[in-house]
């Protein structure tokens, strides 16, 4: 079965991260996709991702927010170009700044649910818009316990 | 011997955390200390902790910046009551915003430091300032790579 997630388009080489990446074994294997005009990722912490017993870890919060950022961007620069997710010339983002708003511990050991909004795409060409904004809330049992802020930029054709 | 690690003085209960506790044998285990008037944390990412090959997952430095950012809070809030770091009652400081700056990307397979300095410091009473402001630089083979500012709270009397 196809995936419809962003992440499983990247090249091979840019599938390595440690949050997003397919061919990291160690990592997170988070995955954004599309619903509707928002791009969503849902994710279970491990129980050993904790801040304090009960409650999940801060960081981890900040890489969801951080991958599903850039995977969103992705997604967002080929939609505005009127292309298919993964074709070629490639559309990778990475992170310039991230800003996460904790406003509620995060219960564990349920599902996540982060909710990511276009807030700004700069004009598109072949190569896809040079800066993306995503706005992401993470919901928790439907209740908002965190907000965050992407700004992601083109990775450079030379990387 | 010894630890001076502000994360080594935390309460067992307080000592899970995936980035920071002593009892979390998954975690990363970051360790916050003085050195003058400013707090380093040095950190060697795995090798699976890459974003593109060959550079730092930039989930890992928000989490490195976090519990830096609330250590080094906890740190300052006893310096400036004069006490000994753990002694009781027990200050401890929870994330409400975390900002990360990616400047450039940050080479993998050389130790990380991570430089903090107390922006900004509440009142203090027994039970320490409510707010404590870190910013917080860090560094790969001495370049400044990544910026991040961390407000941190005090963790209720009652959790």
């Amino acid at each position: 079965m196809a995936s419809n997630a962003v992440q499983d388009t990247y090249a091979d080489n840019d599938s390595h991260c440690y949050g997003c990446g397919r061919l990291n074994p160690h990592g997170l294997q988070i995955k954004t996709r599309w619903e509707g005009e928002q791009t969503v990722c849902r994710f279970t912490p491990k129980p050993y991702h904790t801040a304090i017993p009960g409650y999940v870890y801060g960081g981890l919060i900040a890489s969801l927010i951080d991958c599903h950022g850039t995977g969103s961007a992705a997604a967002a620069a080929y939609r505005k170009a009127g292309r298919d997710m993964g074709s070629d010339p490639k559309l990778r983002y990475v992170t310039a700044s991230l800003h996460v708003e904790y406003q509620r511990p995060t219960p564990i050991g349920t599902p996540l649910e982060l909710r990511g909004d276009i807030e700004e795409i700069g004009r598109s060409d072949d190569f896809g818009p040079k800066k993306v904004v995503v706005a992401i809330t993470l919901f928790a049992d439907g209740q908002a316990c965190a907000t965050g802020r992407v700004v992601a930029v083109k990775v450079p054709e030379n990387w």
